[in-house]
């Protein structure tokens, strides 16, 4: 799209590939920020989001007056809001931009992007956003970004928890998981995440493309959300009892269709 | 598609529209039975399902050897069996068919239709069933096709009770419910089921598509099944009492997107 | 207390130990009827209780009028509103009259007895009553001792589960179960049956007091029996679905304590 | 018990009857610790226990190599961990001892205490407990009374939520809930516990012995530690569930027996 790219990791080797296709090389998260007017980060979780941007080296130290700095990893609320007034207080322009979606749809520039925060570092970013992903919303203050992130998780999760049920309440009724799911693809229900998670089911195949320990990570802090609100959600307290069979299982590394071993063993 | 149909209803007027197209007007079930090689019946429940065939002027009244009885009623397996049993002693073939679909699809012929039970009727039947589905599938033996509705319908229960938490967990926490309705069709998780379920809350519509109820018992029927397997269902099961509290609430005789009210009362 | 006993069991060496007491042997059901006032019968399900009654030699052919018949099975409200109408359409007396308690308990006297259905045949057992428990109650009409029975039941189903969950949340916490009991008993919650099912469990004592398989009958029934009245049984169904767990784990005729295992496999 | 009392409060005049009784008055945290050896402290929560110890005038402040202080708070283990470190780095003694028990008991000095930290202070402290308690147990390193009560409160709070329904469906099926209590209270699961709440239930007396906010909160906590362990809670995720419903009708205030309103409403 004709930036001009500049790349950091802890890792250096992972950055080689971009260096061959003309990004520019920051030392430091610090540097990266010096560097560019606009700094996008994605790393694992709330600590390791902290960490780059307090630690040593730091986001921090490089950030100036009108500098951007846009969060996309997915991590609570409340992380979000420390980052968001460390960052401003230094006269920097905070923006958090989590993404929607799959490894294979990163890759293929179909994420959906969810920001929240600055609006015109929303705005600013709008072709940035059109190269990663395939559309984007904007929800107003920093924080409602995460919160929404949390909810599609937890949607995403209990769907995944309802599929490995049905796919083994038919094979412990004698019926045949294929013919499930192909009568499932051909009704109202059919969807993307629904063909592929039964299809690797089907093929063993438990490779993550999002982590189970994350989607379980991630029911708790919906259901903690609904805690703070009062608000119910049986649903999603069932699915985390099973995520969390499932990690006594030993799934935590694999994909969330994992999940359906915690209803064969 | 140049069949020549015969039609019976209680409410006789529900006839007419039928016999304006040129369909013959059977004056009982058992009349209908005598004047077609196959019949299809399509009730609500299983009582209804038994009065049509072992009632006075029944079906059964009508059997005769090579006759085709196909029950396309969602029932329980038992009800299937019983229903197959008394045919086949009659010397009439029995395939069960209930269908998975809306009324919508329905109306437009998309219906997918499982069927179960005799596969000569089955294969007898395709010219039919082309004409009111677009596809159907054959599981063996009678009781097979009850099985899988009901493992399917968990599922859709399963998941609109979901989609009833995300979307109440939204406003609960301040987010949009249409923001959450428009990320959720941008990914993975998109369907039909999805996008009109959640359409119809936003316009408070719970004109009833499949009735709560129904989904009620079904959920109920798969736990049982379940319990008859030793499988754990515990998606189902908090599922089911979310679907009761919607039933003390007054919701029975409205659409299964009705679960909504159970999580804002 | 001075009663005079006549006693049948299916398996004939069971009465042995009471005709050497001073009981009387009847050959049949239908004897045993014809020669007492008072008939008492205790068997294991709904189905050995209609066969009781209705099999050939069974109860029925003995009943004359102003015969009294007392079911002490705990069964579900249906199979008493049954048996009680074929009773008391030949002119007998019916009264259902489970009881609460362990085999212990029975052994000792001490069981609580739960009547419903004839208020005369309730006065007419006293004398009986006090000989088998310490106490007993009278609920109005036929049908009601079954529904108290199932709600006590579920209670206690819900009450096993919970220790159970409690003794292995400590010990996989690295907490001394037996510390987490004594700490119990020298609180408010302190009862025998918390007392004993965790003393048996601490020992891997799981023989049967009262089976697994019943516990989770009673669960389904009970929370049936919410369905029917739109109230949801969130407690009952999560409990349901770990001895659903255990019955898949091979305990069905352990003790309800074995619930346990569900919760360390 | 012939010991030298110093007492503190946030509200002065809370003092006053401990005062007329003889006691001393300590103007802050840091006099009391100073005046005495052994210091025992009982707040509301995490954060006021933290607060009382590293505030302004706060209990670090007085304490010198020696000194004892017992922090009898029902927290989360990590609060205690803190709060152990901070006394201990400066020469302090640190034992936690939490009670089980009620408003009543703690009256008339019937409490349990579950004490884990330092066991020297343990041993100092025993004249103390046994003026307080009727018992107490040591449980090793500082966090287990924490965990341990964590739960025993999470048994408590899915007792409680179990009596609820029990009652409820009770009425639900046209049972006298009087009765139901009774025969309860004839059996093997009888407890003061559960004789004391579901006559407080009956007579519609919610009157806080122990807040149905802090319960729900112990349930959270205990579901977390469960979540560290990847142990499964499924009894303690549905009690859950249905605390938030009753805070979401305004209960949080009420003893945890109020409960019973989210089922009724």
């Amino acid at each position: 799209m004709g930036h001009v790219v500049t790349v950091w990791n802890r890792t250096a080797e992972k950055c080689d590939l971009f260096i061959q296709e003309g990004a520019r090389l920051g030392r430091t998260p610090a540097e990266v920020v010096s560097m560019c007017d606009i700094t996008f980060s994605c790393v694992s979780d709330p600590k390791a989001a902290r960490d780059l941007v307090m630690g040593p080296s730091g986001v921090l130290q490089g950030i100036r007056p009108g500098k951007c700095y846009v969060e996309m990893s997915t991590v609570d609320p409340e992380t979000i809001t420390e980052l968001s007034q460390v960052i401003t207080s230094r006269g920097g322009r905070f923006l958090e931009a989590p993404v929607a979606g799959s490894q294979q749809l990163s890759n293929e520039g179909m994420l959906v992007i969810v920001a929240a925060g600055d609006r015109t570092v929303y705005e600013d970013c709008s072709s940035c956003f059109m190269a990663m992903g395939k559309t984007s919303f904007f929800l107003g203050e920093a924080g409602n970004a995460a919160r929404m992130m949390l909810i599609l998780n937890m949607v995403q999760g209990s769907f995944m928890a309802t599929i490995a049920e049905g796919l083994t309440l038919a094979q412990a009724t004698g019926q045949s998981q294929q013919t499930f799911l192909d009568i499932l693809c051909q009704g109202q229900m059919a969807s993307t995440f629904v063909d592929q998670k039964c299809q690797n089911i089907l093929q063993g195949n438990f490779k993550p493309d999002y982590y189970l320990k994350h989607i379980q990570k991630d029911l708790r802090l919906a259901i903690s959300m609904g805690d703070n609100a009062n608000h119910p959600t049986p649903m999603a307290a069932a699915a985390n009892e099973v995520y969390k069979r499932a990690k006594a299982l030993d799934q935590s590394d694999n994909d969330i269709s994992a999940v359906y071993r915690a209803y064969i063993h």
